[in-house]
């Protein structure tokens, strides 16, 4: 197919389609005159999963090139490339202010989350990758607050997490090939972030009807 | 206290109190001069709750001001005043794009979640709330996107946000004051979402070890 019809297919603007060859993120087409290229199916492919990790995710474009890298290593095996992909996704919520990087409240949500992960055996993420940072901060701002976060709250709410976690991988699991995965396993992460949280909000009016209701 | 000290001892500067002052979120202090008045601690609770509606819960200045008039409301019960602030809470992510807000993908997500909320007997917040149009607009992406979002996943993940829920509320039941539970459920709500967002991503890498590791 040529460019035209890709973007028609793929939703995406010829522009962006220009720039994601431009940048290396997308191979080229096979070239057919001065001025014209031809495309395949593995090209609308490598698209949805540019797109899911630049658009969906939020990913730089230097780092989408090093996630595509792990994705087309065939040393490497699926946990791997999911893994590589997973630990470069920008983490859900903005960083700490400045001034707050390292100060007496972080110290003790730092102390707080290491004690949790080694209770719950949690190795895979640890400080840097950015699930732990913002986990981290967010822990912080509870503290630096005066709200309440305690470490059986925080395993409490871990031991949900890994429920979601199982069903998403489940989820995962129902795709039919292994690029497919790892492009589902970045869209999915954060496609269904606001659909967790607003089932929590509806899920808390229906407990507070139960718990406070006349 | 004075204005100065009110405003040390709540970390929210002079120039903001003022405002809320002006706005009205906030009650006048006793007059004591011409140029001064004094402030108690009643006023600091209230300055906690109008910076956990307006700075944490992102709420405009008009609906935090119906909020207060609910707080403050004494033949209101514990309930509705909890319900007056969560329903109120803005959604913990963006609108549909312009052109999306009523296409095949969101009345496809429509029947979908009304038929999920009939199914669990959720019936506190409805169409037109913060919450059940967050979620809507979630599934139609995911929908448009052609990725999986069946009914069954739905109910199961909306099961785990349930225990999310209660695990929210034992936290809320544990504070001293009806004031403290209504301030503490706003900024609760959203300070724990991104705690959530990364235990699942944490969760998601432990999990994806267990299934795909070497």
């Amino acid at each position: 197919m040529r460019l035209a019809e890709l973007s028609a297919r793929s939703g995406v603007p010829t522009a962006t389609i220009k720039f994601y060859l431009r940048e290396g993120l997308l191979p080229s087409g096979e070239r057919i005159s001065a001025t014209q290229a031809d495309y395949g199916g593995e090209h609308l492919h490598r698209l949805r999963l540019v797109r899911a990790l630049i658009q969906v995710g939020r990913m730089p474009v230097a780092t989408a090139r090093e996630v595509l890298a792990a994705v087309d290593d065939t040393e490497l095996d699926q946990h791997s490339r999911l893994g590589i992909a997973a630990w470069s996704l920008p983490g859900p919520a903005q960083g700490p202010n400045p001034g707050e990087e390292d100060d007496a409240a972080t110290q003790t949500a730092r102390q707080e989350i290491d004690g949790l992960l080694e209770h719950l055996g949690w190795e895979e993420f640890g400080p840097g990758t950015p699930a732990y940072e913002t986990l981290l901060h967010a822990v912080a701002t509870l503290i630096r607050l005066g709200y309440p976060c305690e470490a059986p709250h925080l395993r409490r709410l871990a031991q949900i997490a890994a429920q979601v976690a199982e069903a998403d991988l489940d989820l995962l699991e129902g795709l039919p090939s292994e690029v497919e995965q790892v492009e589902a396993s970045v869209a999915l992460t954060v496609l269904y972030e606001p659909v967790l949280l607003s089932l929590r909000r509806l899920a808390q009016a229906e407990e507070s009807a139960r718990r406070f209701g006349g």
